[in-house]
């Protein structure tokens, strides 16, 4: 892993656990190593994510499986990276678990997501240009089953392409970037969202706007 | 840009990300460097505002385009700092974007604003000598249209020149100051109401010092 | 002023600060430098107390005026820390202005104040030696005339003299310790038993208990 | 003790403090320094948990009084914190109180407790292998006999040996591990569920999940 990446890795891990959103050893950060073949730098499995360090990440393969000599247990997550990676072409997945991802995740689980629409703040997600967007925040069940999330996700990103986030029920969000700043852009912009969108609900159970339709 | 002023705005910067007033690449901060011409130094466009340095900042001319020279593209609602500075003669506009500010800023959309008054903290605005005071915090519809905000901006502080901040529906604070500092102050103070009116709103919807009237 | 007593309370602002305790230029802390007569420090008017020096505090005499040769200005609540001091005889008095003690100082307000009984943390205010304490929590009327307020102040301790600390309406609380270190510890215990005391009441509006009597 | 031990316990007491968990001097943690005659290090009594060192904790015996020549006075729960122990075999008992654990050891006093059930960060806890568990928070009523309390929380943790937490009334959250890093996860974990939960809680009193059953 490029010093740079594991830097800024590193730098995240610390900043996502300072504000509450990577506790206990929840979240997991990867990064692409190679296109072809696929591998992925991703952080080992149980690590506390507020004090990580480059020996906190090892290399996997395709299959989720660590390359030949690489010490330590990849995230159990990593077929979930993988399969986002495959999907969007990203060159970052962050997994964060947030109070409030977690809070939304499970209040509108019922209905397979929420829609997140008029706010400016929209525009910091990749390739959305005014705050008249409405952003589709899938829910997936959340399960012990790897390889039936990994496949979860994959037909959610075939269905709905433009998403930038997915979360899993009272589990949190996954995002991604085309870049690591991009992804982790995300994470501000998702997590803000949803801290929002909640103390909106909150004030105002039946929004105006929504009256107004 | 004296270095005073970017130290300053570098330390604002990252001051303000880790309260979560400015994450993303939300939020900008632009500084008056000549009156006549009227000149700006202001944030880059897309720059995370937690780890600015001196050269995320160029010089704009009272157009809104970069001085010959500068490199960068200048934030895309220079327009709205120009209007406000041509407006109250601010030496420094600053724009945060809070979860409380945010949330407000569509609450009270309809009305166009709200007041807060009888908060002690109202004092720390510009010329307010009383809690005794009604501040009304009035609300700009968003757009894309930058050049439409400014326009609106302007005519909103011909009408109420007695304000001390602006809001953009779901998008945030403007606010200024005759100096820097006294910019920053003014954002503090600010979001400090929007939370303190947010949190007393939801703890008792319909207050009694409303009902007594 | 003692070097001690300075480092302490710059770092007590700094901390209170990143608490949002005394965001703008609220707040202001005093600390006694003779009995007899009696003097003194305290913070200078409209400082950033989370950016305090040592040349941010001054001396004042018992009557609130600066000492001979002192510069700055005395904060404008100067008279209500020397009532707090006659009053209760504490070495230092803290004020501090944060969100829980603003809403609650409101919405309290017509009862005068409110009880906050049954905490465990209550054992933390000085003399207190059960969780079976009913402490009460006065709220004053705000007012700019700072000696009406320091003549309410007086009254009211000398009524109540049990307590640990006063609300002044939509404006903070003031608390105070026979030792510096007591001072800042009651504002901790009192800030932290607001927000426990205002989050249980949002989330059931007539706690069971109340029911069951 | 070791120096890596009272590193550690340093740097736990700085972080809660900073996250709000252990304000005043509130919260106290213990490792075992010996298992056979039993021995702790404890955090000494009233001492501010964000800055500590090494002299601010003492080994007491399994009575409960210091080991000859130590000096300071160990913390008034001393013996909660060796009845933890000795039902648990824990290396280390953490005590925190923060303001989510607080609120709702109260909202479910009546019922002696309640259930966090298919969070993802349930995993966290030591032996939970999937997100389908349901977690028992015991609640004890809080009281100044500590030895009383001691009896109580010794006869819970034999009837529900598979607790990893024990709230008090109105006093926070007693947690431990077989190792120093798995009680300050189970801290870190533990706060975040409570904070999940109540937030939840608060969105929508009745949970739909609850509805459909």
């Amino acid at each position: 892993m490029s010093s740079n990446v594991a830097e800024t890795l590193i730098r995240l891990g610390a900043e996502f656990h300072r504000r509450g959103w990577v506790l206990g050893t929840s979240g997991n950060f990867s990064a692409v190593s190679s296109r072809d073949p696929l591998r992925l730098f991703i952080t080992a499995s149980s690590m506390d994510k507020g004090r990580l360090t480059a020996e906190h990440f090892l290399e996997v393969e395709q299959d989720g499986r660590a390359v030949n000599g690489a010490s330590g247990k990849p995230s159990a997550e990593t077929l979930l990276h993988i399969a986002v990676v495959r999907a969007t072409g990203a060159a970052s997945v962050l997994h964060t678990h947030s109070v409030w991802s977690t809070v939304l995740s499970d209040v509108h689980a019922d209905e397979g997501g929420f829609y997140i629409e008029g706010y400016e703040m929209l525009k910091g997600l990749e390739g959305v240009k005014t705050h008249e967007h409405r952003e589709w925040v899938p829910i997936l069940e959340n399960t012990q089953d790897m390889k039936a999330l990994a496949v979860d996700a994959s037909g959610l990103l075939r269905k709905r392409p433009e998403v930038h986030g997915i979360l899993i029920r009272q589990h949190g969000l996954y995002t991604w970037g085309k870049t690591l700043d991009e992804a982790a852009r995300h994470v501000e912009i998702l997590e803000f969202l949803f801290e929002s969108f909640g103390r909106r609900k909150m004030m105002e159970p039946e929004p105006r706007a929504m009256r107004r339709k």
